[in-house]
């Protein structure tokens, strides 16, 4: 068994922070230019590169208005940038398994095998082709369906882009929108909200799911990772769209525009886009205080590894909860599936979510004393950008548009470290390469609350 | 090698579920007597019990206002409450290691040895003895300092009560007052600060930690739970202090009234009374924003265990920021003072994160739609009761006095989670003892965040 990391120029971990952080540097360049605007100003650094971070890191939040800010040019590096960032990602985010498999031992092998079904996916670039390709199919099926509603709006040209830009962004879980307002002003076309919603629940389920259910009818079984990341979705989903329709009183704030029927699918959407979609059919100022927390608890949560949606991920809280059930009914093993998680599996998933929250917590902290919230909000105001911004998801309560300087630069940070990972930041940031010592300390307990 | 639980008649989750309940059931009817309140009414069942429960969990959340609603003989029940309370919660969670003690092998004993210093204290009578007696002496000495102050001003009679009342509650981070409005009307007194700000502390340490440094001059040696102990509240106390002097602006809000040294007392007690004592000499309604964020994250964090205090324990945060900075380092083990943590106390303190982290936002959720907020305020107004109830802290922005009869249910439930332990409590809840299966699945991964 060799060392990792030995056998590669460059780690991994360095890899994705430098070449996403280049990414951004070069979108951010390109937005500066005159042309990229519809004004023809140059747009002032910290601006273009909040948005060439925002659009690499599939996130959505924006300081300018994307549709009434930016060219057709800047909107097509916008475009690029998404889709860069949305299939890098979800590619780049397996890559460890894939290497890790040729250098391990034959029972990792096989666990792994198992555990994500990778059977013929042997090397880098047969997992490259297959996640383009089936992403771009969905994306171009996606934006066709969306040009059947756009084509009589727009025109052939227009309804086109208009398609194509919609599309990838549910698909990437992007958030950007060319309507100037998210879909507020699409509230009324329950045909676009699902179509997106469609997108953006494929998005975040991300390629080792959609291959495990292409392979279903021939294989008759599910990965542990998909019957995971299935239930998980289901429960959020069903669960979310029960939650908010009792807090959002099936959106009655709507109710001078839009029939009940109609209500309901945006209520839908609610439950929706907190999976850290972005696009939002209603202004989170209209949302009860109740709703405005479950958003937050949503957001957090995110979609699935291996796919285009942030947060901590549906397979963690799955295993969380399995795991908190058994401890709390005394059982040694957290088991799902006639199989039982690992020791090191459970710690990570902890301490993932404990960075998480030490890193919103200290980020709220400071964009609390930097920022300014408006007389009817509270705490929520900044934690609800907070966790947008570290989940990718891209909602707003209205903060963004008047970050300080200080706030711009938290909120970038937030993005780039939820999306590249706190621990690959962190691994290139700390340089983290030392060898482990020769001996360990003898091991003790404290005593915890 | 015996099966726990085995030699017992009654496991000692049991013992300490039950036990309490029946506590606070007893301290609840005695509440109730019309002869407990000064206009001898008697007091509706629900704010008797939530009384009872208050003072028995050491929180300090009160519906109704100990100083005007309780009678001498009310607030006697409410005092021995306290101090059954406080002592019994600090004894109970060492019972564990002292009875694992006799059951164990040699290595683990020893470990217990080394963590806790553990030599003569092999009995659960000694250990009573010992917490009892030392703080019996410490509760004594804070009554005689008070004393000094309150006698001038409310002669011996009634100023010995307010001494012994204030001692106590302060000691055992009860939170109660006989004031009316906590320490609110004594900002102006640095002395009194200063010796309730003794006393909190002194009891949020535990006695693990008083018996530690007792010894120190002969031993010449501390526990690995002391220095943990001791480094966590030093960080927690000096850094919430700075910060508290940034956000507060060293409460220039109270310039009026008090002078610049005074109100560094003030500011200091801030940082103190979070740690989860409850009494306060500023209203939350005046702090900012940014302080009441810190507040919470104070108040979620706690004491140390083995102390009056409640929250996740600093030993708990203390132990996962070394584990942090050790993962993001990319090191096996976490070390600290030659020694390192064993996984399975890495596991259970995340665990214990994770779980506080859940039943504070369902509790949350809940609460935001049962309760009204005020105009001014926002999701902080939920969250800090919340979380306030569950570290058993007892302060307050103004939501308990007007719960609704759910949210005081929820309250009582987390304030006896939060006090009993949520471990403890499902053990009892769950009657979780069925054995072991003699089989365990095979263990696999998933793809985490
Ligand atoms: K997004
Ligand atoms: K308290």
């Amino acid at each position: 068994m060799q060392i990792p990391g030995k056998q590669h120029r460059m780690p991994l971990p360095k890899i994705l922070t430098l070449g996403f952080l280049a990414l951004i540097l070069l979108g951010g360049l390109l937005l500066m230019l005159p042309l990229a605007t519809q004004e023809h100003h140059s747009t002032p650094f910290i601006d273009a590169i909040f948005t060439a971070t925002s659009a690499t890191c599939i996130t959505g939040l924006t300081t300018v208005n994307t549709a009434a800010h930016w060219s057709l040019f800047g909107q097509s590096v916008i475009l690029i940038m998404i889709e860069i960032g949305g299939l890098g990602f979800m590619t780049f985010s397996v890559l460890p398994f894939i290497l890790l498999k040729r250098r391990v031992d034959l029972t990792t092998r096989l666990l792994i095998k198992e555990s994500l079904n990778f059977e013929k996916l042997a090397d880098v670039n047969s997992v490259m082709k297959y996640v383009i390709g089936l992403s771009l199919a969905i994306q171009t099926l996606g934006a066709a369906l969306l040009f059947i509603d756009f084509y009589p709006r727009y025109g052939l040209a227009r309804g086109l882009f208009m398609s194509v830009f919609h599309a990838v962004s549910a698909f990437c879980n992007a958030g950007f929108d060319l309507f100037g307002n998210s879909l507020e002003s699409q509230a009324n076309d329950p045909y676009l909200i699902l179509v997106i919603s469609a997108l953006v629940i494929a998005g975040g389920l991300g390629f080792l799911v959609w291959r495990d259910l292409l392979l279903f009818k021939r294989r008759r079984r599910l990965s542990l990772h998909t019957k995971l990341a299935l239930s998980t979705t289901g429960v959020l989903l069903v669960g979310g769209f029960i939650l908010f329709l009792l807090t959002e009183d099936n959106l009655a704030v709507m109710a001078a525009q839009v029939s009940p029927g109609k209500r309901l699918v945006n209520t839908f959407f609610l439950a929706v886009t907190p999976r850290t979609a972005g696009i939002t059919t209603i202004p989170y100022s209209q949302i009860s205080i109740a709703g405005i927390l479950l958003t937050i608890v949503l957001m957090f949560i995110g979609g699935t590894p291996g796919s285009t949606a942030g947060g901590i991920k549906t397979t963690t809280l799955g295993l969380l909860t399995l795991q908190s059930w058994a401890v709390l009914r005394g059982n040694r093993d957290v088991e799902f599936g006639h199989r039982r998680f690992s020791d090191q599996n459970i710690l990570r998933a902890l301490m993932l979510v404990f960075l998480c929250l030490v890193l919103v917590i200290v980020a709220g902290l400071i964009l609390t004393i930097t920022e300014t919230i408006p007389e009817r909000y509270g705490l929520e105001y900044i934690i609800f950008e907070v966790i947008s911004a570290f989940s990718t998801a891209g909602m707003t309560m209205g903060l963004t548009p008047h970050l300080t300087i200080i706030g711009k630069l938290i909120i970038m940070l937030l993005m780039f470290l939820g999306r590249v990972g706190v621990y690959t930041v962190m691994f290139t940031v700390l340089n983290a390469s030392h060898p482990q010592k020769g001996y360990r300390y003898p091991a003790e307990n404290v005593m915890l609350g």
